[in-house]
């Protein structure tokens, strides 16, 4: 339960509010490359922290990241023309590059200095993992972009995603900090005929198995561990055989977490705000583990009687919505009784029935945490202590080059007796120091660092 | 014409309102017994006095009514699986009973107490007479479900609807009193060659001359007369050959009306909130009336050139809505010119037409108001003296279990030289004695009393 | 640049504003005489300056123009009856006339009084070249309707149009006051491939070579000129033959514009403000050029890639929209790129493309405003002045009766050495003497002079 002032500061994100502030000190994701993929191709509208702005690929293939409406006198540069390593506005064909600079003026006498002094605001760019991502704070306060994992690997082992989603961005992404929730929402009745395949032991289990341990053990005790980039926590649950399993889910500053995967994982789910009660969820995958091993996430789905969306990306990486608060979901009320316990055919859509159906901005004042809550709980309080301290003049939490943001991992597994869950998906990991992830010696400085 | 501050309390029912919590210490339809008929079977939202809820059906038949939004973290819980004598949570299983007890927490240790402590609001339920009625005010001053009929008669012989209004539920009521609208809204021109059936004399006259006496005699005098429930009036018009006829119509708190009807009517038509701005027409019919005397509602239609909407209710008794603002109620112009007086072929959409284009909630700052308002005024002003004395204290009106509620009844009739119109359809009317109404004998104690 | 709080008196035009005030001294085009045709035909829905009123040809064939909801009870006037000289409520019959009396009222008595009591907004209407207009002031401060030629020309001689704008009335109109656009917005690279015709010399020149001076120098050198009715202005090029071209606009108080036209131009577009965030733009064109002489507006478009919306007006004189906000103005990116600036495929969209993408109520606080804007910073200057001068008592501008509204004209020439452009136009113009109009010799008194 928040107060109505916390409520609104953790979850407010346009110019001049404290978490606005607070996001703007980290390099976000803006658009996906695929959106705007050639240069002098289409501009693209992007609405980001309740800004309206244009992206343009420009003719050297930079992506310029402006201001809506042209400084003169207001049309939308969306209309512009995109040619010549600028996008002229329609009106008058004023011409801004991707700096924000004026380079042309043709309405103006061409001895005016006039040009010189107009500049449009201009957010600086970087692709990285098939996403453009954007600095928009104070120049003099940026900080450097951070790899996880997109910088060092190649394209074609990289699969960006995103996602629309008609509430809040804190709410999206309380639900990932969530892991009791995967024992009711995502269940089904079925889960009980999985057959043991013998992995209800100390290791790594199947993910099989692992349905039937969130259905076996529906209370799971919540441990957390706060970290360099935020915290990450274990919910441990008693399998039938009697082991403790653990998944464990990491939050790094302001908006990523990387959910609990067999054996470990580096997936990022980032919930980035559109404006107040609108986001985007963005993901990439990078394949640094090791398929061949037969674990892994890629067959989560192969035993639920629902689908994945992801399955259903479109070209241009963005996930379509089938199911809305419109069309309830696609709600089933007789597979819910009989099956599923939500009704739902698709598995990100179960997430979104919950999350949007808490209202545009969730009211935090009447709620009622339980223990299974305490990561939800300290997500919102380092938020809400990371706006303050930007507020006050200190530097965002999780931003220095120092760090190897990669290692932002999450992790399921059995424990063995005495294993200790907080070493799981470290490089202290026997597991993660046996596979050798390739990228960890191939380090390159990168853009704003 | 009222002041802007009378005009807020008179319409606003939201909670905290004065005129809400006067509404709130009355049974109110909730939904049609049809929209839940059968255990464990599919929650339905409900929209009601400005408060989003959720009603179902459990197990044991009993209809639960609790708040939306789960007290967890607010996943709506419409999307709940409705099952062993609750409704769960999709999110994460918590279950609820209809008393709004948390009767399972699954994602919490077997052993938690903070169960017990979880309560979400819930309202009382009774179903009688095809609706499912809620109590939404405090419970120490929760008032008795008040029988018009619904209680002492077999469930064939009680027929409820409901028709959604786009307006305030004021304005909608406004309507039922007021007489003289009937005189030019629902009037046609060829009601002149109605034929003379012989029944413009002192008694009881044919629907279609009462048609005829409507457009003969536009202004109706009207006179009041206050009662236990509320107020009941008299339109008196003159008739062709000169007589006195009268259409009796009663007002019971908060938002009943009994429209004349010949020879008199104990249907009941109840304008409740679903918020400020929208309303449902509630309507049941209990069949008390001798038909065979070949006297009564069921021919009202049968001579004018346009429907009942009540024709065409659906399998829900949830009267659709054909005509609305958006395609102009399907006002034909050339008809309105030639034939009707509206233009609208419906005649349930003619009151709407009229109701729904004085905006969603009507400004009484401006009005100027006739003679024939008197009922409307009468009804404002017994609404805000109730609303003010139950803000101080003081107790609803019209709630005490020692009346007989199905005394609240209409009346149409062409007076003997003498008679008084105040007997009309009260248990002194010499044609309700010698109809020896069945229910009066038979009464029974109902929920809440 | 202006302040907020200029911006906001610039803009809003509602019941007590001061710009609504100044407005409101005008006769107003409130619909096109198509709307409403015939003597008791179909009442019209017409907003106008933020009022809801409707319009009504009576049995006379009188256009009124009234509030739309009755002064009784509320229901609107537009679901009346009109019959007999006057509109009925279709609620309780009460009959209004085009002048705001209630001249029936058959739910009262008929003896009673309290109709002579019952008035309802009116307000006085026009017609005037298939336009109707309207006073909306202060009747002791009705001033004269204007003439701007639809007075003395029959009807077959004037065409009007109106075409609906989502945006603000002032940004709208900013457009026309804008020479400079032509050089790009309406721009395409084909002009360079257009014949020159021998017309770059002092004189008039043809329409298509007037498109390659445009294109020629897009920084128009802007002169002005303040007249009785508002001001002039000259957007001076030099031509590819090192000529003078003059391109001179007028305009008039308080909406009103004449664009740049060759030889000289007497059509009126008016940006008629429906509310803050909804305008028409009216056009009337009045035959009153001899077209003979090969010069004129008719043939502007053959030259051009794209249409001109006003070949599409309905038979009501409505241009339909079919590029919109919600279709990005149909824009063709790669024709955009390869051959228009715009990529909209009508000359009137590619205006509406970046006026209403201005936002509903441009944000004049943020604007960077250039030399070639002096014309629209003289019109927003003249207006507040106005504005406030009528607000502290003064009398509005340019409503003189002494005055010849169709004197309000515009012009396009190539200048001979030493001529002045303020003369182009005039009755000291040489061509328009030569041209002899007609109208100056037969103009007739008009309603409100």
């Amino acid at each position: 339960m928040l107060s109505a002032e916390d409520n609104e500061l953790l979850t407010r994100v346009g110019p001049g509010t404290p978490m606005g502030a607070l996001l703007r000190r980290y390099w976000t994701p803006a658009l996906l490359v695929s959106e705007a993929p050639t240069p002098d191709g289409d501009p693209v509208r992007v609405r980001l922290l309740g800004e309206d702005l244009v992206a343009f690929r420009d003719t050297n293939g930079r992506v310029g990241l402006i201001q809506e409406n042209c400084p003169h006198r207001g049309a939308s540069l969306y209309f512009g023309r995109n040619e010549g390593c600028g996008l002229r506005c329609p009106y008058h064909g004023w011409k801004f590059d991707a700096d924000g600079a004026c380079v042309d003026m043709p309405s103006e006498p061409p001895n005016s200095v006039f040009k010189d002094k107009v500049k449009l605001t201009a957010y600086p760019t970087h692709e990285s993992g098939g996403i453009v991502w954007t600095y928009m704070g104070p120049p003099e306060e940026m900080t450097p972009f951070r790899d996880f994992g997109t910088e060092s690997l190649a394209p074609e082992h990289v699969a960006a995603t995103k996602m629309h989603t008609t509430c809040n961005w804190v709410q999206a992404m309380e639900g990932n900090l969530d892991t009791s929730h995967v024992s009711w929402l995502h269940q089904w009745d079925g889960v009980d005929d999985i057959p043991d395949d013998g992995s209800d032991k100390p290791g790594y289990p199947s993910n099989a198995m692992s349905w039937k341990f969130w259905r076996h053990d529906r209370a799971p005790r919540l441990e957390i561990e706060d970290t360099w980039y935020g915290f990450k926590y274990a919910g441990i649950r008693t399998t039938p055989n009697g082991f403790t399993h653990v998944r464990m889910t990491a939050f790094c500053y302001p908006y990523n977490t990387a959910v609990a995967t067999i054996p470990f994982g580096v997936r990022q789910s980032m919930f980035v705000p559109i404006d107040d009660e609108n986001c985007w969820r963005y993901s990439f995958t990078t394949r640094v583990i090791d398929n061949s091993r037969g674990v892994g996430g890629a067959n989560l789905f192969a035993v639920a009687p629902f689908r994945l969306a992801r399955a259903e990306v479109n070209g241009n990486g963005i996930v379509p919505r089938e199911y809305t608060a419109e069309n309830d979901y696609g709600i089933d009320r007789d597979e819910q009784r009989s099956t599923t316990y939500s009704g739902v055919a698709e598995f990100a859509s179960q997430d979104l029935m919950v999350t949007e159906s808490m209202g545009p901005i969730y009211d935090r004042t009447q709620e009622r945490l339980g223990t299974s809550d305490k990561a939800i709980i300290r997500m919102r309080r380092l938020l809400i202590a990371a706006a303050k301290h930007v507020r006050d003049g200190g530097a965002a939490p999780a931003t220095s080059a120092d760090h190897d943001y990669r290692e932002v991992r999450s992790a399921e597994k059995i424990l063995e007796p005495g294993e200790e869950w907080r070493i799981l998906g470290t490089n202290e990991d026997p597991l993660v120091k046996e596979m050798d992830i390739a990228w960890a010696s191939d380090r390159a400085p990168v853009a704003g660092s």
